[in-house]
């Protein structure tokens, strides 16, 4: 199978990994001499008269467990190979290496191999005379009736409860009973829309387009109930009707992970969702959405409730030193400001004139007409979206139609600049613009309408700094207005020919064609100039 | 075409994720009401006699821009619909909401759209008495003939240090001329393994397995070079190859960054090669590696070189409010502390015996060759790696064998335990190490070798949680030994018939396979089960 991932070899991915992070730790970090098998990152000091805490598991959760390492966190992090257990003596070791007169606790997220691993080591280590707790996270609620429910994400409340407290200087007894209260009441739940890929495996396509898996675990797992997916509402909704039910009263946190495939922008999506959800008058503190425990690629969520007291709040809010955790943020209303003064130019008169009203009609149908063909086109050698951009701004220009100034032609030519400008983004847009207001000004200056279109022309041409055989729209345009004189007719059959001799050049000078390789771009015309020829040929 | 995204409408998505910021910002961020198509982001105080920076573009670069507003770095973003540009307008308007008599800094990627739209708002602020100025941010090498190279993840450099800049009360001359002190010596190179999903659009496949794209874009854009993909070491090679041309002497600050896809564990290693590449003797300071300016999901990375003076690395490690940005840490070497005395347990002296030795072999000869079929059994119901777990442990005792006490059947069993807790991860592992040592222990109180075997079987129930019934190795193991009196051909035939019984089994209680729902298990043998029956079965 083809290599798919920044690694080396599937056997030194996690050793490479945990090197890279500690070259840049700056020494805050350090890890214990007994690589492969032995993969246990420790803080460079730490203070053996404070409880130590310990916790670990398999890799492919990151930043779990070694990015929570240091001041306020953990002491140590166990880690095993991508989503297997830690070997009891590397446990041990990591126990041995950090434990002081204090003692250690273990946080351990319920898994055999885990629990296995741990609690031997554990066993070893108290042996020694070591002091040892060890507590199991088990908050999933993914399977209401297991005897054993997963540890995943509402660990990361576990290691900031207990490692606000260890900080602070109390006892392993009182670590261990705020730990074991943590646990006792945190819940989670996640959703994901496909699976993750482990290295050196190929990737299950298990879930179908179209569709989610709700309960899921952090390796892979299926989930209990494949569902239909129907976005971010949706999505968060399913999860909160999950958590809801069984949800104490009063104030939790709530914490918003990335399975690690999410974009930030959906992230941001399902906490704007979260913040407006039926379960929002109780949700008082929000750790993320961050990637926190994470299932290697996988594109999903998950979220973790906490109630809390203000103890709680206190421990969650403590400062700690690894930048992977995102802190405790209180939920609030979105702060709106006014939209400052000088935006809007003033409007003309609306006014109305048949013919021009159902020419632009017309035109936009045509620019609608054509977006999927132009997106396909763009697609070759660009961002797939000319199509899009242009069908938004004809719609934008029917919707106005009603208040623009269509009984005089040069207020109409700014007018439309003006909509143009107030509606579209993308390059496009302001290219049209400019295009329109400078027609218009070319027209109150009395020139006729060929005339001020090419007047336009001019001035696009002049800031967008692109020139005919630039291989841009330009192309088309140019001809056809040279050509406009002797009827559309003409212009269309000169607007043809332009677009399609972009279909030679394959150097392109301006826009985003330029950044693209000749064969990208041979044998395919450009879609602004495509554009163009299109609206010739429709008019004519 | 099925939604893939946690997204509501494409139209809604960037406004929906910004206020999903906002809701969580404690008050730090404010948006202008401008919504939908006036999408800035603001600074919830600031001080007017301080040089405002503004930049932005199109979304799909989170965090780039709107998280990293904030003290130290942006006073606004002004954010597009995904890969577009603002439109004049709003970018007019984050420029009004912001600028006080100290002026403001329009901190701009080179694109044409944003080149547009940026510099005409420009014009339009300016038109109101503001001091503007504009600098055009062209880090991208991955073309170097061309006139006008992109702007990529370099830019978070300018953000950074006109921001610090900014911060310590320098006017809009200073500002401006670091800012382009920085352009003219920033360089970038991106490489990624797979393209981006826009919104909306259904995914391009453009780069096949095995490939990878040098040179591309942050908006799909197809890269300059399609080359073999060997890992991550050759990666990091063929970057640092090209910037290494024209590199400047002395220290430079290097920016690893997540284009949106690739894992911490990924993103980790190549943090390691490029610690330990050709230009590591330059590399002083390295930010990252983190998502800086992404391109949606994409799987791939860049890195920035900047030549570092004494003021700019003082401006580079100025502390900043947004958690966005990761600091600047000084890159050294990997801080590797001695293991801790008590790990090793005594090893027995290595014997031999021909017979055992030959049975050794041919044990672990008939796992390692149904690696692919556990595997794929176990990828039914749970990540697929029974298979490989198995077989590695096979590799590793056969790699032991010459240190084994062959001779002493007891010391033998021990050995085999410590042996398999020493090298393996995963419960199975861990199961299989507390087996044999529980049988060695059996063996030396006496028992015979089945008695031994049943020993070893009761202990792993016990410490594992599982019993007969669960859907575990136990059901083809528990009946295979109680036939074992009766020879091996009977001790196989009850393997098999207990492998084959768990198919039937839809509810497990043990193992991962618990949580798993019951059409998932149905019709598939348990791979623990399997590996127990096919043992016996070449045995036999």
């Amino acid at each position: 199978m083809s290599q798919r991932q920044f690694l080396n070899t599937r056997e030194s991915l996690v050793t490479d990994a945990i090197d890279g992070q500690l070259r840049t730790a700056g020494g805050r970090l350090a890890r214990l001499d007994g690589y492969p098998h032995i993969k246990v990152v420790v803080r460079g000091e730490r203070d053996p008269g404070k409880v130590a805490l310990v916790s670990g598991g398999g890799s492919g959760h990151e930043p779990s467990h070694a990015g929570f390492v240091g001041r306020g966190l953990l002491t140590a992090a166990v880690c095993g190979d991508v989503f297997a257990s830690p070997s009891v003596d590397a446990v041990l070791a990591g126990i041995l290496a950090v434990t002081g007169k204090a003692g250690c606790l273990l946080i351990v997220k319920n898994y055999t191999g885990d629990r296995l691993n741990f609690g031997l080591a554990a066993e070893r280590a108290r042996a020694f005379g070591l002091k040892v707790e060890m507590v199991i996270v088990d908050d999933d609620i993914a399977l209401p009736d297991l005897p054993q429910a997963r540890g995943v994400a509402g660990t990361l409340f576990v290691h900031k409860v207990a490692g606000a407290l260890a900080e602070a200087g109390e006892d392993l007894g009182t670590v261990t009973a705020a730990a074991e209260k943590v646990i006792a009441g945190v819940r989670t739940i996640g959703m994901s829309l496909d699976t993750c890929t482990v290295p050196g495996s190929p990737k299950e396509t298990r879930i179908t387009a179209g569709q989610a898996e709700l309960g899921l675990g952090i390796h892979g797992e299926a989930g209990i109930d494949q569902v239909d997916f129907e976005g971010a509402a949706q999505a968060v909704r399913l999860v909160v009707d999950k958590l809801a039910s069984g949800m104490a009263d009063g104030p939790h946190a709530v914490l918003l992970n990335n399975l690690g495939g999410a974009t930030p922008l959906e992230m941001a999506v399902l906490a704007d969702e979260l913040a407006r959800s039926s379960i929002a008058d109780r949700l008082t503190w929000l750790i993320g959405p961050a990637p926190l425990m994470t299932s290697l690629d996988m594109q999903g969520f998950s979220v973790s409730l906490l109630p809390v007291d203000e103890a709680t709040e206190r421990a969650l809010r403590a400062e700690v030193e690894p930048a992977a955790w995102p802190g405790a943020h209180r939920i609030g209303e979105v702060d709106v400001r006014p939209l400052p003064d000088g935006l809007r130019p003033i409007r003309p008169m609306a006014s109305d004139n048949a013919a021009r009203r159902a020419f632009l009609q017309r035109c936009c149908d045509i620019l609608i007409a054509a977006e999927k063909d132009l997106n396909a086109l763009d697609a070759k050698s660009g961002d797939g979206d000319t199509g899009s951009t242009l069908a938004g701004a004809a719609h934008a220009l029917q919707d106005a139609l009603d208040r623009l100034p269509l009984a005089d032609e040069t207020q109409l030519l700014r007018a439309i600049g003006a909509e143009l400008a107030q509606t579209m983004g993308g390059s496009s847009g302001v290219l049209l613009a400019i295009y329109f207001a400078a027609a218009g000004d070319a027209s109150a200056g009395g020139h006729d309408r060929i005339a001020a279109l090419r007047a336009g022309l001019e001035r696009v041409q002049e800031v967008g700094g692109a020139a005919p055989g630039d291989r841009t729209m330009i192309d088309a345009l140019a001809p056809a207005l040279d050509a406009l004189g002797d009827g559309l007719a003409a212009a269309a059959k000169a607007a043809r020919e332009g677009a399609d001799s972009t279909a030679g050049i394959t150097r392109a000078r301006a826009g985003r064609a330029s950044y693209v390789g000749a064969d990208k771009l041979a044998g395919h015309n450009d879609p602004g100039a495509e554009a163009v020829a299109r609206l010739f040929e429709h008019l004519a």
